[in-house]
């Protein structure tokens, strides 16, 4: 595999391990909690519009989920959730953290042929703490030569890596689950993006369609297809 | 000025800008909430034993500190303490991360000085979205190339830094308030430290004194005087 590519980042959260399962599962627990007073949804509905209400404080991750599970229990029950209840949430969010980092299917193996031919970076936002400690745990730490986490994926942010990295923008390639944080703001700094689509997609990354016309970008169906694919953009280009 | 130094990391809170009132006005407040139900002693440190508890999987930073008010109260009131007490909480914890940054007398005009003369970098640790948030609003912005937000900050983490940045140990100096976070690491991994003290300690960072024995590190009492002592140091050496 040769490529004309630098530096290849990687999305971590549903690029390489899955993580939409794990909000999904606290999420039917906590509606378990509340379903006495609502249903579900508008459980779903309001923890929703708390989630993005408290984004720009709280910001991405774990520790604000459950602060946000914790405001929309109490408006959800006008102030009448029993203590005990917020107690249970709370041990949902340290649950979260301590969940078992699972890899998707074939990332190991084309993370090791990948990291064999160019410099990978782990490029991925949210909780600082969290994000390193599922790195750690998910044993893919030894291939990356550069760990980056930051607070937002935009097109800036973009712009610091390629300018940190004295990279021209063609020769950077991110690769990553969301059309909102791994291709848009790529392909702005202009750069390339290759899509990786998890079976599901966060309510708070799914992308305006019409926001994707005419947009140069590649999908693949699994990370398995990377190497090939490398392969083959040299050969044409 | 003239100095050896290659890059000059600075750490944030409690050296560039005051955050420890912040947490003792906010400890002051929750402890007005729980005054029925206990004294002020137990109530400090039940929450100092649930945040070192929480450190682990919370980590630093104002989320990670508002889930820990939120247990100690659950804990000491037997999870008796209704609802809206917690949303109170809650609300502190949003409140530190709205509040104002105030910067430490004379951390403006010595951060500007020092920029002229050597690359410097912000190195903190906590919560990434905050600590951004809090350099934007500071004004500071632009005086730093590098800003390094870490989850935490031991030997590993200095050695990766001078690593990254291609500098031999001498060349660097790391200046904050923290003797176990800015200044014992930092000596271990062969550089060089300037500790300035804040008026008070965090409990988390007050270092074991026997751990200073034969450290060679310098102290000075304002960030204001830092410009004058490289300048000496380096007509010394």
């Amino acid at each position: 595999m040769k490529t004309k590519f630098k530096l290849i980042a990687l999305d971590a959260d549903d690029t390489l391990w899955h993580n939409i399962p794990l909000f999904n599962t606290t999420e039917a627990r906590f509606r378990e909690i509340l379903t006495a007073s609502q249903d579900t949804d508008t459980i779903e509905q309001r923890l929703y519009q708390t989630e993005k209400r408290n984004l720009e404080h709280f910001g991405y991750g774990v520790k604000s989920f459950t602060l946000s599970m914790i405001e929309t229990a109490i408006e959800l029950t006008e102030g009448h959730i029993p203590a005990t209840h917020i107690q249970e949430i709370i041990d949902l969010g340290r649950e979260m953290l301590k969940a078992p980092v699972e890899l998707l299917d074939g990332a190991e193996e084309t993370i090791r042929i990948l990291a064999e031919q160019v410099p990978l970076m782990l490029l991925t936002k949210g909780d600082l703490l969290s994000q390193e400690s599922k790195l750690a745990r998910s044993g893919l730490g030894g291939y990356f030569s550069a760990i980056e986490i930051v607070s937002k994926k935009d097109t800036d942010t973009y712009r610091k890596i390629l300018r940190r990295n004295d990279l021209q923008p063609s020769q950077f390639l991110m690769v990553g689950n969301s059309i909102q944080s791994d291709v848009l703001p790529v392909l702005e700094a202009g750069a390339a993006a290759v899509h990786i689509p998890y079976h599901t997609t966060w309510v708070h990354e799914q992308a305006d369609m019409e926001a994707l016309q005419g947009k140069d970008f590649t999908c693949l169906e699994s990370l398995r297809e990377l190497p090939a694919w490398l392969t083959q953009t040299e050969w044409i280009r």
